[in-house]
């Protein structure tokens, strides 16, 4: 392997892990929300990194899982967890909150990315695997707020996230109709899933709400 | 196969797909009462429509998924949820769940029956066959409530549902001990199932609380 | 097998079903407390009883499961749940609840020993072989409260319990590493999971709560 492919490699896991710690973060603070022990708030920060993941291979029925190959990043999460339960003041919750947003945004591209590829390179039908891609990224936030005991902010917050996931994954399977090569396909999944995340969270967009009474 | 016989066959399946609808379209009613967006629209219909036989496959470990089988009717009722987010109105929320009753006691009954079978053709042991059987029914609705954050009416409605599931599963076993051919079972599971949901629907039975004070 | 072999087996196995019925009831009282029916009783019951082996028997993809392969145990422990609906009191809860917290403490060890021992004898990676005891032991309340639609208990009680586990389940693993005797390692998981756990009731003993303001 060139120094340059080595490089680019190193560059992607670094990214990887500062989504997942991302995710673990943003589940720590919806334990300590709730008042939650360390107990709550490890568990809660496992699920919100590794949940969307391993409910995918679940699903797929496939195994080991990620944090089972790699016990390090099982410890590492947890420590994380630990760490910020430990050293966390509570006037820092909103603060955090925004600052997450941004590496939660590169999550989300890289999960979905990564759990659509997986899906569709073992020959699932292209809407499955659109939604094992979506599942991958948004589904670790679910598990955690119903940890929390609260609706998933995925299913009520009227923002998009789980719509900008799909955006990506349908652009992949676009690409991959065209015959593109496989690294174009991933790499503007991500960058679109990503883009389109940072872009609606810059322009405050909304969803349109049911229209009711 | 004859005529008849692929009459009797389409008719089954077109029966199926009126059921998961219903089931659908009571996920979107419990969304819509929870304010959700058009994500938590269709992941409620998605999980009320498949829940119940995704939880079962996951149990007993069988592969693919019915909706990772046929994509068509994993687009079908994803199209459904968004199609009733769009045209519902909030004051036809009580009208639609009493019109919901009829073909939600047929998807009840039909997927009680195919739980059942497939567990006891595997050889299972009855009672857990049984089991299978009123989880593939219930658990839809169960996994709905919890995505809604709130007790599933299942536990605490004091009304025969998993009850008449569990009444039609019972006759199955008694009529596959007696060794009866296997569709008088299938057909008996399924219209002791639906019929006693209905009886105890239209006399307005409840079950006995449990006795405090 | 001798007949002391013989009598320690056995005592090993009402053990075991002391603790499975002490896991049962305590679902049963948290249905009765959202006063569920019958269903709900059972169902709670059945997730408290059996719901943290059957986790992590999906997670590490076994089958079948103890109540699939004994059918037995699940009738037992859904007739005893439907006894407990029939002949409860309510101002027999917090009574019921004290006299829970031994054998409970007791199903706690014994359910953490066997899901650790079964994940290491499957050569999982030490940290995650701890998980999965500690997951065994606790997850069935989690399920329970889950069911309940409560913040699970575990996360936010500030007792020692997942605690409990995770020290008992770090002393098999030093034992195991020391190359003792199976026995001994699996006694001494045991023995110290309970024993903390009682210790710690009885001391009244607290986690500290994170420092907020």
């Amino acid at each position: 392997m060139s120094n340059i492919e080595s490089f680019r490699l190193h560059t992607l896991v670094a990214l990887e892990y500062l989504g997942t710690a991302a995710f673990a973060v943003s589940g720590v603070l919806g334990a300590i929300r709730k008042r939650m022990d360390i107990v709550g708030i490890c568990v809660c920060g496992f699920l919100a990194a590794f949940g969307g993941g391993t409910l995918r291979d679940v699903l797929i029925d496939r195994r080991p899982f990620f944090w089972v190959e790699h016990q390090e990043a099982l410890l590492g999460i947890l420590l994380l967890c630990a760490a910020c339960a430990t050293f966390f003041k509570h006037h820092q919750l909103e603060t955090s909150e925004k600052l997450l947003s941004i590496p939660d945004a590169l999550g989300l591209g890289l999960f979905c990315t990564t759990g659509l590829h997986l899906s569709w390179t073992m020959g699932q039908p292209p809407a499955v695997a659109v939604m094992m891609g979506v599942v991958t990224g948004t589904f670790g936030g679910v598990l955690r707020d119903m940890a929390c005991n609260e609706i998933p902010s995925l299913f009520r917050d009227h923002r998009p996230y789980a719509i900008c996931a799909l955006f990506g994954a349908s652009v992949y399977v676009v690409l991959a109709w065209m015959a593109m090569p496989e690294w174009v396909a991933l790499a503007a999944c991500t960058f679109v899933t990503t883009g389109t995340r940072l872009v609606t969270l810059w322009l405050n967009l909304k969803l349109p709400a049911v229209d009711f009474d």
